[in-house]
């Protein structure tokens, strides 16, 4: 598995496994050719340096797995950077195989890179499978993800 | 109360209200002169258009609040543009009067007119009071906020 920094190119088999989920289904729009709105944001996304979109793809240059990796600088912590991960997925013909902890592994790697002295996400409580497999990472549910839709 | 925009000179006051508080105190470095690594941080947010380190300010130019409002771009949700607050704080002479409500309902209006879809924050188990003021709000705890400290 090869990972590396998402191109445009790769927009529509990232949705498409963004959506192929219970919760993802919902809210994502996925059809070819895909909206544009999809387009939009990944160019938002690739020209800010503090956003790291990625795709890991098989040794076939297939697309298996993405992630984003945020880096958000704050005050708090004597003005220490955060990372911060979202829109994390493995596609369901390849799970139960160890490619979500690799790709997440490379994601705490590159957090120490950076500098960053935490990283966080959060996780729907409608998914315990994926806050045990964070807890197995050493990830700490210290805190409450709360989420207001405007 | 005035919200604007944080300034250099505004970097004091913001961390003397980030140390004052029982978590805060553990973590940051609150001496004069301040440490630069607050400095440095002030100029990363300051520089990122996707930052807004915010301070409230009394009649007599007083800094007694502060959030910080960041803009996160994903392909999630369509391409979604998402709102997170962190770094919240009233200065401790000037709580319960409502001070905390109003920054807040000023920057979900923010979130709004940035056409982010969501405002999300995440808040320490160990302060239930901040959690059922986000939930007065209408933030609603449907996610487990997830650190590992690097």
């Amino acid at each position: 598995m090869k990972i590396r920094r998402a191109n445009k190119e790769d927009v529509t088999a990232i949705v498409e496994m963004l959506a192929n989920d219970a919760l993802g289904e919902q809210r994502e729009d996925y059809k070819l050719p895909l909206p544009d709105s999809y387009y939009r944001a990944f160019h938002k996304i690739d020209s800010d340096p503090n956003q790291e979109l990625m795709v890991a793809e098989n040794k076939e240059g297939i697309v298996i797995g993405t992630l984003q990796l945020s880096l958000i600088p704050y005050l708090t912590y004597s003005g220490g950077l955060r990372a911060q991960i979202e829109a994390v997925r493995i596609h369901e013909n390849y799970r139960g195989k160890g490619l979500g902890k690799k790709l997440f592994l490379w994601a705490i790697e590159r957090a120490k890179e950076k500098n960053a002295h935490v990283v966080q996400l959060t996780t729907d409580k409608k998914r315990p499978k994926a806050l045990r497999f964070y807890e197995s990472l050493g990830f700490k549910g210290t805190h409450e993800g709360m989420k207001l839709h405007i």
